[in-house]
Protein backbone atom coordinates (compact mmCIF):
# COMPACT_ATOMS: atom_id res chain seq x y z
CA UNK A 1 0.00 0.00 0.00
CA UNK A 2 1.66 3.47 -0.99
CA UNK A 3 2.03 5.81 1.89
CA UNK A 4 -0.44 8.07 2.39
CA UNK A 5 0.05 11.82 2.82
CA UNK A 6 -1.95 14.11 4.76
CA UNK A 7 -1.85 17.13 3.12
CA UNK A 8 -4.16 18.68 5.85
CA UNK A 9 -1.14 17.70 8.69
CA UNK A 10 1.56 19.16 6.33
CA UNK A 11 -0.14 21.90 6.48
CA UNK A 12 -1.01 22.59 9.90
CA UNK A 13 2.56 21.65 11.21
CA UNK A 14 4.11 24.40 8.52
CA UNK A 15 1.07 26.82 10.09
CA UNK A 16 2.47 25.66 13.82
CA UNK A 17 6.03 26.60 12.63
CA UNK A 18 4.88 29.66 11.12
CA UNK A 19 3.11 30.40 14.54
CA UNK A 20 6.28 30.05 16.49
CA UNK A 21 8.21 32.17 14.34
CA UNK A 22 6.05 35.17 15.07
CA UNK A 23 6.03 34.32 18.47
CA UNK A 24 9.65 34.55 19.07
CA UNK A 25 10.64 36.81 15.90
CA UNK A 26 7.66 39.05 14.95
CA UNK A 27 5.66 38.81 11.93
CA UNK A 28 8.13 41.41 10.39
CA UNK A 29 10.99 38.89 11.20
CA UNK A 30 9.31 35.64 9.19
CA UNK A 31 11.09 33.81 6.32
CA UNK A 32 10.71 30.73 4.37
CA UNK A 33 13.76 29.73 5.47
CA UNK A 34 13.26 30.30 8.96
CA UNK A 35 9.61 28.50 8.95
CA UNK A 36 11.03 25.63 6.91
CA UNK A 37 13.87 24.71 9.46
CA UNK A 38 11.23 24.99 12.38
CA UNK A 39 8.88 23.09 10.30
CA UNK A 40 11.37 20.28 8.89
CA UNK A 41 11.12 20.81 5.49
CA UNK A 42 12.28 22.20 2.34
CA UNK A 43 11.07 25.95 1.67
CA UNK A 44 10.12 24.64 -1.35
CA UNK A 45 7.63 22.68 0.02
CA UNK A 46 5.86 25.48 1.86
CA UNK A 47 5.93 27.24 -1.29
CA UNK A 48 4.17 24.38 -2.99
CA UNK A 49 1.43 24.53 -0.06
CA UNK A 50 0.79 28.65 0.66
CA UNK A 51 2.56 30.22 -2.18
CA UNK A 52 4.25 33.41 -1.31
CA UNK A 53 5.73 34.43 2.08
CA UNK A 54 2.56 36.68 2.21
CA UNK A 55 -0.07 34.35 1.55
CA UNK A 56 1.58 31.80 4.34
CA UNK A 57 1.13 34.71 6.95
CA UNK A 58 -2.67 35.63 5.86
CA UNK A 59 -3.09 31.47 6.23
CA UNK A 60 -1.65 31.86 9.63
CA UNK A 61 -3.90 34.39 10.82
CA UNK A 62 -6.95 32.40 9.01
CA UNK A 63 -5.93 28.97 10.93
CA UNK A 64 -6.03 30.92 14.41
CA UNK A 65 -9.09 32.39 13.76
CA UNK A 66 -10.10 28.99 12.73
CA UNK A 67 -8.51 26.85 15.32
CA UNK A 68 -10.63 29.33 17.73
CA UNK A 69 -13.79 28.30 16.33
CA UNK A 70 -13.26 24.66 16.05
CA UNK A 71 -12.61 24.38 20.28
CA UNK A 72 -15.99 26.21 19.73
CA UNK A 73 -18.03 23.83 18.08
CA UNK A 74 -16.90 21.20 20.52
CA UNK A 75 -19.13 23.24 23.40
CA UNK A 76 -22.28 22.84 20.87
CA UNK A 77 -23.83 20.48 23.77
CA UNK A 78 -23.56 22.95 26.22
CA UNK A 79 -26.10 25.34 27.77
CA UNK A 80 -25.83 28.83 26.26
CA UNK A 81 -24.37 30.55 29.14
CA UNK A 82 -21.54 28.26 29.44
CA UNK A 83 -20.89 28.83 25.65
CA UNK A 84 -21.16 32.33 25.90
CA UNK A 85 -18.45 31.68 28.55
CA UNK A 86 -16.29 29.32 26.83
CA UNK A 87 -16.62 32.67 23.43
CA UNK A 88 -14.91 35.23 25.41
CA UNK A 89 -13.01 33.03 28.03
CA UNK A 90 -11.22 30.90 25.50
CA UNK A 91 -8.25 33.69 24.21
CA UNK A 92 -7.10 34.31 28.07
CA UNK A 93 -3.90 32.53 28.02
CA UNK A 94 -3.74 29.40 30.50
CA UNK A 95 0.08 28.32 30.15
CA UNK A 96 3.20 29.41 27.86
CA UNK A 97 1.25 27.62 25.08
CA UNK A 98 -1.65 29.66 25.69
CA UNK A 99 0.42 32.85 25.93
CA UNK A 100 2.57 32.48 22.39
CA UNK A 101 -1.12 31.69 20.92
CA UNK A 102 -1.61 35.16 22.49
CA UNK A 103 0.94 36.76 21.30
CA UNK A 104 0.79 35.78 17.60
CA UNK A 105 -2.73 37.17 17.64
CA UNK A 106 -1.50 40.31 19.04
CA UNK A 107 1.24 40.06 15.99
CA UNK A 108 -1.54 39.88 13.40
CA UNK A 109 -3.85 43.00 15.45
CA UNK A 110 -0.55 45.53 15.05
CA UNK A 111 -0.03 44.43 11.35
CA UNK A 112 -3.55 44.45 10.90
CA UNK A 113 -2.89 48.37 10.45
CA UNK A 114 -0.58 48.31 7.43
CA UNK A 115 -2.60 44.76 5.87
CA UNK A 116 -5.91 45.33 4.59
CA UNK A 117 -6.62 41.42 4.24
CA UNK A 118 -5.27 40.66 7.63
CA UNK A 119 -7.49 43.33 8.97
CA UNK A 120 -10.18 42.07 6.70
CA UNK A 121 -9.79 38.34 8.60
CA UNK A 122 -9.34 39.69 12.23
CA UNK A 123 -12.59 41.95 11.39
CA UNK A 124 -14.93 38.90 10.66
CA UNK A 125 -13.62 36.52 12.94
CA UNK A 126 -15.02 39.53 15.58
CA UNK A 127 -18.24 40.15 13.86
CA UNK A 128 -18.81 36.49 13.70
CA UNK A 129 -17.91 36.03 17.95
CA UNK A 130 -20.13 39.08 18.39
CA UNK A 131 -22.62 37.34 16.18
CA UNK A 132 -22.58 34.34 18.45
CA UNK A 133 -22.44 35.88 21.38
CA UNK A 134 -25.70 38.11 20.76
CA UNK A 135 -27.51 34.82 19.64
CA UNK A 136 -26.04 32.87 23.14
CA UNK A 137 -27.18 36.23 25.21
CA UNK A 138 -30.66 36.01 24.00
CA UNK A 139 -30.90 32.14 24.03
CA UNK A 140 -29.79 32.09 27.80
CA UNK A 141 -32.77 35.08 28.04
CA UNK A 142 -34.84 33.09 26.87
CA UNK A 143 -34.49 30.66 29.67
CA UNK A 144 -34.51 33.32 32.98
CA UNK A 145 -33.78 36.21 31.71
CA UNK A 146 -30.60 37.38 34.01
CA UNK A 147 -28.65 38.06 30.70
CA UNK A 148 -30.95 39.44 28.20
CA UNK A 149 -34.16 37.92 27.13
CA UNK A 150 -36.39 40.89 26.42
CA UNK A 151 -38.12 41.07 22.83
CA UNK A 152 -37.91 43.50 19.97
CA UNK A 153 -35.11 45.81 19.06
CA UNK A 154 -35.03 47.28 22.67
CA UNK A 155 -33.71 43.78 23.75
CA UNK A 156 -31.46 43.39 20.71
CA UNK A 157 -29.87 46.29 20.81
CA UNK A 158 -28.97 45.18 24.79
CA UNK A 159 -27.47 41.88 23.83
CA UNK A 160 -25.65 43.73 21.22
CA UNK A 161 -23.85 46.02 23.69
CA UNK A 162 -23.59 43.28 26.50
CA UNK A 163 -22.13 41.09 23.66
CA UNK A 164 -19.56 44.22 22.94
CA UNK A 165 -18.96 44.91 26.22
CA UNK A 166 -17.93 41.08 27.24
CA UNK A 167 -15.97 40.90 24.19
CA UNK A 168 -13.91 43.84 24.49
CA UNK A 169 -13.28 43.32 28.15
CA UNK A 170 -11.71 40.15 27.54
CA UNK A 171 -9.54 41.23 25.37
CA UNK A 172 -8.29 43.75 27.78
CA UNK A 173 -8.21 40.90 30.23
CA UNK A 174 -6.50 38.49 28.28
CA UNK A 175 -3.50 41.70 27.53
CA UNK A 176 -3.37 41.73 31.00
CA UNK A 177 -2.80 38.44 31.69
CA UNK A 178 -0.37 38.06 28.97
CA UNK A 179 2.12 40.86 30.48
CA UNK A 180 1.45 38.41 33.96
CA UNK A 181 -0.11 41.45 35.83
CA UNK A 182 -3.33 39.25 36.38
CA UNK A 183 -3.68 35.56 36.97
CA UNK A 184 -5.89 33.45 34.58
CA UNK A 185 -8.19 32.54 37.36
CA UNK A 186 -9.03 36.48 38.21
CA UNK A 187 -9.50 36.90 34.46
CA UNK A 188 -12.22 34.45 34.31
CA UNK A 189 -13.48 34.56 37.55
CA UNK A 190 -14.41 38.86 36.50
CA UNK A 191 -15.72 37.29 32.84
CA UNK A 192 -18.27 35.22 35.12
CA UNK A 193 -19.40 37.84 36.84
CA UNK A 194 -20.05 39.73 33.44
CA UNK A 195 -21.71 36.78 31.91
CA UNK A 196 -24.04 36.47 34.64
CA UNK A 197 -24.98 40.36 34.63
CA UNK A 198 -28.07 41.68 33.46
CA UNK A 199 -27.04 44.35 30.48
CA UNK A 200 -27.62 47.97 30.86
CA UNK A 201 -28.77 49.63 27.51
CA UNK B 1 25.62 83.77 22.21
CA UNK B 2 26.22 80.20 21.46
CA UNK B 3 23.68 78.24 20.11
CA UNK B 4 21.35 75.84 23.25
CA UNK B 5 21.55 72.50 22.29
CA UNK B 6 17.90 71.28 23.50
CA UNK B 7 18.96 67.87 24.45
CA UNK B 8 15.86 66.72 25.78
CA UNK B 9 14.45 68.07 22.57
CA UNK B 10 16.72 66.09 20.27
CA UNK B 11 15.89 62.87 22.60
CA UNK B 12 12.13 63.53 21.65
CA UNK B 13 12.56 63.33 17.79
CA UNK B 14 14.81 60.34 18.14
CA UNK B 15 11.98 58.55 20.14
CA UNK B 16 9.54 60.04 17.53
CA UNK B 17 11.74 58.79 14.89
CA UNK B 18 11.77 55.01 17.07
CA UNK B 19 8.21 54.80 16.95
CA UNK B 20 7.54 55.60 13.33
CA UNK B 21 9.54 52.70 12.61
CA UNK B 22 8.37 50.22 15.33
CA UNK B 23 4.96 51.13 13.78
CA UNK B 24 6.21 50.42 9.97
CA UNK B 25 8.31 47.77 11.25
CA UNK B 26 7.41 46.14 14.16
CA UNK B 27 10.48 46.16 17.35
CA UNK B 28 12.19 43.16 15.80
CA UNK B 29 12.71 45.55 12.36
CA UNK B 30 14.41 48.10 14.48
CA UNK B 31 17.88 49.31 13.49
CA UNK B 32 19.60 52.21 14.81
CA UNK B 33 20.45 53.00 10.85
CA UNK B 34 16.49 52.96 10.16
CA UNK B 35 15.62 55.46 13.15
CA UNK B 36 18.83 57.70 12.32
CA UNK B 37 17.64 58.38 9.08
CA UNK B 38 13.96 58.55 10.27
CA UNK B 39 15.30 61.04 12.63
CA UNK B 40 17.98 62.70 10.32
CA UNK B 41 20.44 62.37 12.55
CA UNK B 42 24.17 60.26 12.78
CA UNK B 43 23.83 56.69 14.16
CA UNK B 44 26.51 58.09 16.36
CA UNK B 45 24.11 60.79 17.91
CA UNK B 46 21.66 57.62 19.24
CA UNK B 47 24.48 55.76 20.38
CA UNK B 48 25.15 58.92 22.42
CA UNK B 49 22.21 59.71 23.73
CA UNK B 50 20.35 56.10 24.66
CA UNK B 51 23.58 53.66 23.44
CA UNK B 52 22.50 50.20 22.53
CA UNK B 53 19.84 49.36 19.94
CA UNK B 54 17.75 47.48 23.27
CA UNK B 55 17.92 49.99 25.65
CA UNK B 56 16.66 52.73 22.98
CA UNK B 57 13.99 50.41 22.30
CA UNK B 58 13.03 50.26 26.23
CA UNK B 59 13.56 53.99 25.93
CA UNK B 60 10.90 54.24 23.82
CA UNK B 61 8.39 52.28 25.85
CA UNK B 62 8.90 54.62 28.58
CA UNK B 63 8.27 57.47 27.10
CA UNK B 64 5.40 56.10 25.86
CA UNK B 65 4.18 55.93 29.27
CA UNK B 66 5.46 59.30 30.07
CA UNK B 67 3.53 60.52 27.52
CA UNK B 68 -0.22 59.36 27.98
CA UNK B 69 1.09 60.17 31.87
CA UNK B 70 1.56 63.53 31.05
CA UNK B 71 -1.97 63.89 29.43
CA UNK B 72 -3.37 62.89 32.39
CA UNK B 73 -1.85 65.24 34.89
CA UNK B 74 -3.26 67.96 32.35
CA UNK B 75 -6.94 67.16 33.77
CA UNK B 76 -5.67 68.17 37.41
CA UNK B 77 -8.77 70.36 37.49
CA UNK B 78 -11.60 68.65 36.06
CA UNK B 79 -13.69 66.62 38.37
CA UNK B 80 -12.90 62.87 39.46
CA UNK B 81 -15.19 61.64 36.97
CA UNK B 82 -14.26 63.54 34.47
CA UNK B 83 -10.57 62.54 34.71
CA UNK B 84 -11.20 58.69 35.42
CA UNK B 85 -12.84 58.96 31.31
CA UNK B 86 -9.58 60.49 30.62
CA UNK B 87 -7.55 57.94 32.43
CA UNK B 88 -9.71 55.15 30.32
CA UNK B 89 -10.60 56.79 26.87
CA UNK B 90 -7.33 58.19 26.42
CA UNK B 91 -6.49 55.34 24.58
CA UNK B 92 -8.56 54.97 22.23
CA UNK B 93 -7.46 55.98 18.60
CA UNK B 94 -8.92 59.23 17.78
CA UNK B 95 -7.17 59.67 14.09
CA UNK B 96 -4.16 58.01 11.87
CA UNK B 97 -1.71 59.22 14.64
CA UNK B 98 -3.55 58.01 17.06
CA UNK B 99 -3.86 54.45 15.50
CA UNK B 100 0.11 54.99 14.99
CA UNK B 101 0.33 55.12 18.73
CA UNK B 102 -1.87 52.27 19.65
CA UNK B 103 0.21 49.72 17.14
CA UNK B 104 3.37 50.94 18.75
CA UNK B 105 1.95 50.24 22.20
CA UNK B 106 0.47 46.35 21.07
CA UNK B 107 4.22 46.16 19.70
CA UNK B 108 5.97 46.56 23.10
CA UNK B 109 3.00 44.25 24.54
CA UNK B 110 3.94 41.37 21.96
CA UNK B 111 7.60 42.30 22.35
CA UNK B 112 6.56 42.02 26.53
CA UNK B 113 6.56 38.21 26.47
CA UNK B 114 10.32 37.61 25.79
CA UNK B 115 11.62 40.59 27.23
CA UNK B 116 11.66 41.41 31.00
CA UNK B 117 12.44 44.67 31.04
CA UNK B 118 9.78 45.92 28.45
CA UNK B 119 7.01 43.76 30.47
CA UNK B 120 8.00 45.32 33.70
CA UNK B 121 7.16 48.86 32.13
CA UNK B 122 4.17 47.96 30.76
CA UNK B 123 3.33 46.43 34.20
CA UNK B 124 3.93 49.04 36.15
CA UNK B 125 1.80 51.78 34.01
CA UNK B 126 -0.70 48.81 34.51
CA UNK B 127 -0.46 49.04 37.74
CA UNK B 128 -0.23 52.72 38.68
CA UNK B 129 -3.46 53.42 36.14
CA UNK B 130 -5.63 50.87 38.34
CA UNK B 131 -4.41 52.66 41.75
CA UNK B 132 -4.80 56.18 40.06
CA UNK B 133 -8.29 55.04 38.48
CA UNK B 134 -9.44 53.50 42.58
CA UNK B 135 -9.02 56.74 43.84
CA UNK B 136 -10.91 58.48 41.10
CA UNK B 137 -13.33 55.96 41.73
CA UNK B 138 -13.96 56.59 45.22
CA UNK B 139 -13.18 60.19 45.14
CA UNK B 140 -16.48 60.46 42.87
CA UNK B 141 -18.52 58.18 44.98
CA UNK B 142 -17.66 60.80 47.99
CA UNK B 143 -19.79 63.26 46.14
CA UNK B 144 -22.82 61.42 44.70
CA UNK B 145 -21.58 57.49 45.21
CA UNK B 146 -22.60 56.53 41.47
CA UNK B 147 -19.19 55.17 40.70
CA UNK B 148 -18.27 53.65 43.91
CA UNK B 149 -18.53 55.23 47.75
CA UNK B 150 -19.41 52.32 49.99
CA UNK B 151 -16.44 52.57 52.92
CA UNK B 152 -14.10 49.50 54.14
CA UNK B 153 -12.68 46.87 52.26
CA UNK B 154 -15.96 45.80 50.76
CA UNK B 155 -15.77 49.40 48.90
CA UNK B 156 -12.26 49.17 48.46
CA UNK B 157 -12.81 45.48 46.34
CA UNK B 158 -16.05 47.08 44.62
CA UNK B 159 -13.52 50.14 43.27
CA UNK B 160 -11.14 48.17 42.19
CA UNK B 161 -13.17 45.83 40.14
CA UNK B 162 -14.20 48.41 38.64
CA UNK B 163 -11.24 49.79 37.81
CA UNK B 164 -10.29 46.92 36.33
CA UNK B 165 -13.30 46.41 34.67
CA UNK B 166 -12.78 50.01 33.23
CA UNK B 167 -9.48 49.29 32.31
CA UNK B 168 -9.70 45.58 30.40
CA UNK B 169 -12.72 47.06 28.34
CA UNK B 170 -11.24 50.24 27.40
CA UNK B 171 -7.85 47.97 26.14
CA UNK B 172 -10.59 45.41 24.19
CA UNK B 173 -12.43 48.60 22.74
CA UNK B 174 -9.60 49.94 21.37
CA UNK B 175 -8.90 46.91 19.68
CA UNK B 176 -11.69 47.30 18.08
CA UNK B 177 -11.12 50.93 16.81
CA UNK B 178 -7.74 49.90 15.91
CA UNK B 179 -8.98 47.21 13.39
CA UNK B 180 -11.87 49.39 12.53
CA UNK B 181 -14.66 47.06 13.09
CA UNK B 182 -15.91 50.13 15.77
CA UNK B 183 -16.04 53.68 15.74
CA UNK B 184 -13.91 55.63 17.78
CA UNK B 185 -17.26 57.68 18.87
CA UNK B 186 -18.85 54.34 20.07
CA UNK B 187 -16.13 53.02 21.72
CA UNK B 188 -15.97 56.04 24.15
CA UNK B 189 -19.77 56.51 24.50
CA UNK B 190 -19.93 52.71 26.07
CA UNK B 191 -17.07 54.07 28.24
CA UNK B 192 -18.98 56.93 29.66
CA UNK B 193 -22.22 54.52 29.94
CA UNK B 194 -19.72 52.08 32.14
CA UNK B 195 -17.95 54.89 34.05
CA UNK B 196 -21.54 56.23 35.40
CA UNK B 197 -22.53 52.67 36.11
CA UNK B 198 -22.57 51.27 39.65
CA UNK B 199 -19.73 48.83 41.03
CA UNK B 200 -21.51 45.05 41.48
CA UNK B 201 -18.65 43.02 43.69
Amino acid sequence: MPRVVDHEERRREIVFALWLVIALHGIEGVSLRQVAAEAGVSMGRIQHYFGTKDALVLAGCTALVDSAYGGYLETADAAPRDRLLHVVGQQIPRDDAGRMGVSVWYAYVAKSINHAAVRQVLAEARRGAEDECVRLIRADGGSDGAAGGSDGAAGDDAALTQARRLLALADGLTLRVLVRDLEPAEALSMLEAEVGRAPTA
